[in-house]
């Protein structure tokens, strides 16, 4: 569905390289390929060895460094980089990542991608010991924990200071030394590691980003494990021994990009697999089937095939849509939503269309796309959803946090049929989405994180406990 | 194929309405539906009546009308507006349409689609009487013959300058009392007319600005005809008799959006039709079916249903990609070129890969994307294109115009299979595409211009005949 | 007095090279010292001996040539530029200069400071043969008329063409040959010839672009001549030999740059004597003699000097304002005008002020002036004007056209000192001016045009005669 | 002299309001009033009463607010601002002020004129108490000395942490309650406070800033002040008795607008009277008066008359000079720079020029303006500095912090005057100084800090004491 529409954000993307020239060079370009996770600010450090270097904004990639001197002023042979989501109307450049930090005698800079449950407890904390925050973001307490901590090296402060936060996250840090890696107990958030021909390491949200500069899969970061990438090469350390996957599922369902392997599955593979067990477990009687595009294109792929029916492009999404686009006039805002997302006419017909959607967040949309295809001529439309009812909110680094915006969690799956207009509607069951992705990991739910769907939240949530 | 890549370039998307309020936002609309056809330019001029007023840059149409003030100082109930291509390095305002012409006592706007063959030597004796010619496009040589000539009404000068020029041509004229349309007498270039729920009309390049602006379709304008709309209707005139209809096969290929019908037929579906055909006339021995995104989705789904195999997507575009983007040193260049589509791994590692794509031009991203699939563990890459060898170039409105260009004119197949690096290399059939097309309009070729594959111009050339 | 105030502007500023590598960069710098002379466009053409090329664009020229790209791409060793102002609210960049004309077989460019008096009967003539404008400037007549020509030569073409044109005009011709140099018959505007230490030649409006490049001053042209400017050196010929010397009096009032020398004689210089010349006749009773920055500064330190009183900064002017300084509400307007021009309550508190302003057009700041004054606590104000009552418009290339837009047309000094809210008012006389130029040419009033005062108007006015 | 060329910059200028409607739009005109104290960066925080927002970024004024939005966005009542001047190269938005401090129940933000003497040494320690700093300015430490304190009221806690901090100071913190104002035990820096006619309170760097909004001056903040500004009015309160007046003699000599009183003092009146005896002490053989635009023409006048010579536009500066003036070519660079000053050749040409200046720091233009007027005709150069000899750095809040940089430091007069290819050369006496400034405070110097020229600094300069 459309990212704009679905209001459902990754809150980030990492990237780190350690070992190789024009560092800053691939950093943009791992970025770049990470771009979906984040759309809203992105920066990069960069470390000569003696020096970290910073350059970020508010904005696209491409948009922060509109100028090639902003690139090519980070020198070094390491880097991190981030893009990130933020809610909009909070103009705020300082929330933007990597933070750098400049002490008097040293410097670190840190990227995060997930949310800490217990960071307003620790921010309360620290701040009542007179420590002032930089940035709204959560992600910053992390670098006060290891700063107050009198452990002897920042090895064990960071071990330390790991030990006191709760919650997602994959963790990015970039000294003069080392590039340090860290990854929640649960593993929440998928984070590789690649080898580059020159035998510079890299580190990536996803692997689309270690295929966008060349380098090749050396290890999906486990559970638990702190990971320091230095001038003596990779040495792999865990911070805790507590740990259960429990990797979230809607990376697989939604904000992975299709070329990506999740923990050695690929990411269109799966959602074709959730489109097959579909239309196995809720066939419809129907003419053609169309996913919305881009990110149900594959389910609906899996769905026809599985159904033996042809898949059609029924819907098309503009190319050339932008944030630049000029908002119209009220009673000419109907049309303005037209150009990101058009029915085929010619394809759609006379047609009994299967449209198939990845998953319903706040079905805002689904009433106007079966509208639209009925416009274009569809004489039965039914809606499937390659996902199980989206009810339950998240508290490990996607923005959805209150139970009130979810449609599911309120209206029936008849009450929601109605709402869309559609002539039928049904879900994926949990059991098929689980078979889909097939992690078949030794952990509840086969290693899923499936509170979205039942609620069963794999940790306390702490500051948020109440929101359950 | 990438856009960028292929190099193939249309001309220009034309788009008008009379009789509307915001006449200026739904030109807009219009033609950022459009954008497709034309990257580089794009300008709108509207008329209230008493006076006309134009806004055009350079860029995209998003980039040009970057501030709300550019669009809302075109006030009236009518405009045209224009998306141009043009190449590289030329950096002229100048040529970017609508072209607006302030006489002393009246004002002509005018927009184009297409090619003039003779607008050279027109321009010569228009040049030896005197003339002066704001813009180095061929377009601007009929509003000179119009200016010329000494018939009585503005209606009949414009008959006998249309009855001068030669070639390829969507026109679309504005002055304060009515818009003009005119198309040349083979049709070259699809043009329709819609009409909106308040009555007021819109033209457009393709249907999809129809749909865009939710307008209904009336009329796919017809070789020969000069159509006026102004407040007292829409009143359909030819200005020659001699047509026959020879519209250019490549719109049905490659240019067009898919959800737009050109003479009632759907692009989307008959590129689909075309994949099937080259199943039947070519079938490969493969596991998968992969088609290079986004132009030749249609047809490899097309091939895959007929043929019976899994439709994948093997390939993916990054659509964060800009002309922004920042051009690597030398070095890395590869590793940008990654960056705008990327094989993906998990889908093709180990499959026999058919590979589709819609045609083959300059042929140079055709190694690129083999390799990148081989690279990705592909175990075979049989490449199909949907569509005959493309080996004469075309005079009536995209811009490949030399031969030596083409590298199906000077390779044979067997050499390009080598060159490309593909286990083997199949084209579509002339009769194949006719076919899947459908037009079957009493004409030669069903009613198309096949000239790309053929090499039979249905026009005398002119000022291009020696470049055959 | 502000020149954002006194809505009185020159129309252009042009440069030329010929002969010196870095054209481009040496007009660049002629153009920028030429700011003053129009700064709402700016364009060079470049001649490399084969090619001919432009950048032009709205905006002052720092604006224009953003990137340094813009301007290294316009290769060669002569060149032209003109910085131009135009009526706000006419956003036409079809009119910035210098204007390109391709020839299909060859071409001309052209930069103009001026205004053609018979230009409007002439491009109807040419209009009605066929002609087409590309813009709405009378500049470019010029070109349609050596278009037009039967003469066998460049030259004999260009002689014919200025002897049908009338009115006020320094022209600019550039060719892959030469760069032209046309002067009117009574040289009202300032055009001056240098060369550079390397034998190079540059051609400019006033004298202080010459010293912005390091060119010495060879010759200024005179009224009548055609020079032609090549490889083989500097041609002096006459396109007519019926001449007579009127230089437009007020560049010497307000136009040109205080460091210019203006047929000899100084700008800031004349400015100090007509302040002189204006205490000797009109002396007021006061403390302290200030003058309105910029443009009135010499005429009142000329004055106070004669006057033997102190000269003093009563009134300061922002030196960072600009365009994008942001309109406020309507009642914070009067705010925002205190940013432009601030007087100095410490200098003027208590003080009988004298003030003097370089001329009075519009009239429409010098009652805000007077108040800001008696609001810092000056006790009296007298206002002291360095030249004569402007009572009749201009048509020889300054943009006040209408005599109804002149208050000292329609009011009486009294008038006048009533309105200003001043304690006395008076001008300089006739004689008080010319003798402070000092001119001296065997010609009326000393060679200056002084239509602006007498209406007695050097030439037959054509288009205009109706508004004298 | 020229900014950019005297490389003598003042660290910045502060701006607030409190009690009046559109307080964003009062903060940015007053700003803009003070642009000339910080040309990099500006910024504005703005409360309504239960938040504070910020805007700011690098740039002058109307570069940052270059959108309505971004200043329309900032509501409320009361505000304060900031502009500033940074060390080039160093991107760091981080750095520009207001700095904004987010509390978990809290906000507090901070605008600082001035430097602190000991704050890296404070910084140290904080830091080892955990605390992390979020600019690399001297500015933030006061914020975390206020959050450690355990004071009991807010107020006592910025008595405390006032105390603390050694050095210049003129601090505004904005609180969602009130309006905070401090200055220095020695008032380095110049600060005023104005009523508005509605009764609201504005305080600003200079007095030009109060005449900027229609505020009357109500009181100039004295040393030791603590003055609170809320809705129960203004409340004076001292945060020491241990004051001394030292006030920056270069305020009056070349930082100060012209317009501005400091402490009752007109700042052009003031630098007339420093030229008047200098003229006293060191008169000179010669035939006109030129001072250096536009810093020096106030003291060029009042030599020019106590002398009895003419005062002349001599000298002459672009005001179209901006940062986005194009980098020449090596060869060019000499070019380049007569687009700053130019040399009126007209008025100098055969003249003994007295040529006076304010200062001189580095004296690396001196030799340069001297020669452009040799080239311009001058038979004589005598140069006259309105200030004695620059030989000591300043740590209060000026950036010139070593003495390798100052010239007088290093060379004689004559040595300084060979260097500079002047004719003769001297220097104002202190007292000639003091006596032109007239403060006649009871305090050494009459209350002016004269370290620049005797290097007898008011207090001891802890973490500088070793580069006095």
């Amino acid at each position: 569905m459309l990212n704009e529409v679905k209001s459902l954000n990754e809150e980030c993307g990492v990237f780190g390289v350690w070992g190789a020239e024009n560092a800053n060079y691939l950093t943009y370009l791992g970025l770049h390929s990470l771009q979906h996770r984040g759309q809203e600010g992105a920066g990069i450090v960069a470390n000569d060895g003696k020096r970290l270097r910073t350059y970020r904004n508010l904005g696209l990639l491409t948009q922060v460094f509109s100028k090639p001197e902003f690139l090519n002023s980070l020198v070094g042979n390491s880097a991190i980089g981030h893009v990130r989501y933020s809610t909009a109307g909070e103009n705020k450049i300082e929330n933007v990542q990597p933070l750098l930090f400049d002490f008097t005698d040293s410097q670190i800079a840190l990227a995060h991608n997930g949310n800490l449950t217990n960071a307003i407890t620790l921010k309360k904390e620290l701040e009542e010991k007179g420590h002032i925050f930089k940035s709204s973001s959560d992600s910053e307490v992390l670098v006060h924990l290891i700063k107050v901590s009198n452990a002897p090296t920042l090895h064990e402060k960071i071990i330390e200071a790991l030990n006191k936060i709760q919650g997602g996250f994959a963790y990015l840090l970039l000294t003069k030394d080392a590039l340090i890696v860290a990854l929640d107990s649960h593993g929440f958030r998928p984070l590789s590691i690649g080898k580059l021909s020159n035998g510079g390491f890299v580190v990536a949200s996803e692997t689309c980003a270690l295929d966008a500069v060349g380098a090749s899969l050396v290890r999906n970061v486990q559970p638990g494990e702190l990971i320091t990438i230095s001038d003596s090469g990779m040495e792999i350390d865990h911070w805790t021994n507590k740990t259960q996957l429990a990797i979230c599922s809607m990376e697989f369902i939604y904000f992975a990009r299709p070329d990506s392997d999740i923990l050695g599955i690929n990411v269109h593979s799966a959602r074709k697999r959730m489109g097959a067990n579909l239309a196995k477990e809720a066939p419809a009687d129907g003419d053609i089937v169309v996913g919305v595009p881009n990110s149900s294109l594959s389910a609906a792929s899996g769905y026809a095939e599985e159904i033996g029916l042809p898949y059609e492009m029924g819907l098309i999404k503009n190319q050339h849509m932008g944030r630049e686009f000029i908002q119209p006039t009220k009673e000419l805002r109907e049309k303005s939503v037209r150009q990101k997302l058009a029915a085929v006419k010619g394809v759609v017909r006379g047609k009994r269309v299967i449209l198939v959607d990845d998953s319903i967040v706040r079905g805002t949309t689904c009433a106007y796309i079966v509208q639209l295809l009925r416009d274009a001529g569809a004489v039965e439309v039914h809606l499937r959803i390659a996902s199980p009812r989206f009810m339950h909110p998240c508290f490990y680094g996607i923005d959805i946090q209150e139970k009130s915006e979810l449609i599911a969690a309120h209206k029936s799956i008849p009450e929601m049929n109605q709402m869309f207009g559609s002539d039928s509607l049904e879900f994926l069951s949990e059991d098929g989405l689980i078979s889909a992705i097939g992690l078949n990991a030794d952990a509840p739910y086969s290693g899923l994180d499936m509170s979205y769907f039942n609620g069963d939240y794999p940790t306390y949530l702490y500051d948020y406990e109440s929101k359950k």
